[in-house]
This record gives structure tokens, C-alpha cells and sequence, in this order.
């Protein structure tokens, strides 16, 4: 294609000037911050500090792990991967495999990382960290007091008809069933494969 | 895989008793929500409000179409698939072909929805709508005035290269690598292709 204006240069560092915390919760906090552009304009940026979060991609007998779950946010029943926020300083390999444990029972032999993504670039430095378990063996679930949670196991042509339906509609469950879709393709689950 | 206590019963609303705006921005709002979970307990939940976004992919003579800015939430540069946020009332359709022409200068004759998605269903509801844009003609872009960008078009192999060196790291522009990927498998970007 051709060049644009700004093509073959990229856009240097945006200097925050000030910046003040409006919110400090149990989960995230928010800072806005007054920031000079390249150009020298000035501009405000709404920012989300999140800890992070770790997630799994479980396969068991050619199924797919969920975990359901009440979303307050979209006010919705959700069905999704296991996942869960990073405590503070933990490895997120330890975290995912934890996660695992505690919502579904299954203990992981090694976690594998696939994948780390922001989930909203714009307004938030949330990243999710994504993991393939391996070796995996049934236990007892243990979820945190707050949660209640519905674990399923789905096929493919399951997590589809989820994804059509809306209960499936999240990033990194779309990503985990896109991961194992191709993995048919592949024969691995990651990018390179 | 077995049962766990929770199997069978999907968990019900988590019913408001109180609710507070924290914050108001531009751009996103925050509110903590006092909340009864269906065993009776209570527990909070932080919200941030969001009005929602829309993303492209753009595939040019075989190459994605992206755009690089630079991120402040993260304080990184970072390579993406063109997108941004709705406008009040608008179709998020009308709002992924404006992006792109804005963006990048291309204009779509269609747009086509292959996916929509919650990015952070712990804590915001933002949903992004994911189209492909079909019948690509070359024009001028026109970036809003508060947005430095770098259009680039991406191989296959640049991208999997931008997402090794962490240049590609949100969950949009995975999705559409991914959907991209299995395409050249199935033959069509979506996932029932």
C-alpha cells in the first residue's frame, strides 16, 4: 500500500506532565494523566491499573475446561476458560496453574505459556498471560468464597454453538477456542504450530 | 470429566443493593456496585463503563493492514489492527469502515462481523466488534487530531515476528492473526470457515 504521512516514523513517547488517581479499589485503580504528545499538543489519558491475570487453556479427553459464571460488568451469565488475577509478585505460571486448580479440580503436571496479550490497549495495561495445561489429573475444586462457579467440559462443536449463542464471548476464551481450532489444523497449540 | 458441587446449576444474578460513580471521564466511567450473590453473601464489584469499540482486518495484497501508536496505559509502542471506540448511538459497522478510512486512508465497500468480544469481563463490559473489510480502495487517511499513527501492511511472518517481539501484543490484533492463520487453512476469515 502506499505511504501515508505519518508512514516510516514511529511515534515517539507520550510525556506525562501530571497525573492524579481518582479511584483505588480492591481490584483496579484509576489515574488520569495530563500527557504531551509528540507534537508538542497536550492531551488527558483515562488509565486502569490492573495486576494481571493468567489463563488456561485445558483440553481432557478432547474437551474443552469452562468455567461459568455470573458477570456483574455485562450483567450476564458468562462461560469462559479458568482464569484469575495475579497476586502480587506471583508467577504467572503458578497463578494459572492455582486458578485451574481452585475452579476446576484438575491439577496440571506443567503449564505451558502460548500467549500474553493487553485486553484494552487504550485505557488499561491489563495483561492476560494464556497457558496450555499439560499432564492434567482429576482433584476437588476449592473456588474463592466469592465466586460460583458451573465447570463444563466442552467439545468444539459445543464452544461454536456457545460462541454463537452468546454465552462464549470473551477475549481469551475466543482466543483459546481459535488456538485449538487451528491446533487441528497444526497439531500443536501456540502460535508456531 | 466428573462433577464438581457447582456442576448442573448454572449461577444466578448477582443482584445490585447499591451502586456509586466513582469516576466520570471522557472516555470511560467507574462505578462500584454493592452486590447480594445468589447464596445470600454480599461482596463489591468494580466496574468501568465503557461505550464500546470496533476493529478491522484489512488484508491488502495478502498483508494486514495495521496501525502503530504509541500506548500510554502500557507506556509502549504498540502495532494494532485499526480500530476505536463508538460513537453515542452509532453502528459499530459504520464505525469500523470509518476507523479504517480515518486510520489508514482505505475504504471499504463492506464490512463483514466475524467476532465480538468482552475484553475484560472481570471488570469492564467494553465489548469490541471484530469486522473484515472487503473491497479495499486506496485513499487519504485522517487520524484524529490526539492520535500519532505508523500505518504499516504485515506478511504473515512479519506478524508472527511483531508478536515474538511483543510490537503485537492486544487482544484484537491477536484475534485477527489468528483468524487470519486458520483461514489459510479453512479459506475464510471467521470461525466457521
Amino acid at each position: 500500500m502506499s505511504d501515508t504521512k505519518q508512514a516510516g516514523s514511529m511515534p515517539g513517547p507520550e510525556i506525562t506532565l501530571s497525573s492524579e488517581t481518582k479511584f483505588q479499589g480492591k481490584i483496579i485503580s484509576l489515574q488520569v494523566h495530563e500527557v504531551q504528545l509528540p507534537s508538542g499538543a497536550t492531551s488527558t489519558r483515562e488509565i486502569i491499573r490492573h495486576p494481571g491475570a493468567a489463563a488456561v487453556i485445558a483440553i481432557v479427553d478432547g474437551k474443552l475446561l469452562t468455567v461459568g459464571q455470573y458477570r456483574k460488568p455485562m450483567d450476564k451469565y458468562q462461560v469462559e476458560i479458568p482464569a484469575g488475577k495475579l497476586d502480587a509478585g506471583e508467577d504467572p505460571a503458578v497463578c494459572a496453574a492455582r486458578e485451574l486448580k481452585e475452579e476446576t479440580g484438575i491439577t496440571a503436571a506443567s503449564v505451558r505459556l502460548v500467549d500474553a496479550f493487553y485486553t484494552s490497549p487504550g485505557f488499561a495495561d491489563e495483561k492476560v498471560y494464556l497457558y496450555v495445561a499439560e499432564g492434567l489429573e482429576q482433584g476437588e475444586s476449592q473456588p474463592d468464597e466469592d465466586e460460583e462457579l458451573h465447570v463444563e467440559a466442552l467439545t468444539m462443536e459445543q464452544a461454536e454453538d456457545y460462541i454463537e449463542r452468546g454465552l462464549i464471548g470473551d477475549a481469551k476464551t475466543l482466543m483459546a477456542v481459535y488456538l485449538w481450532k487451528l491446533s487441528k489444523h497444526t497439531g500443536q497449540i501456540g502460535l508456531r504450530g
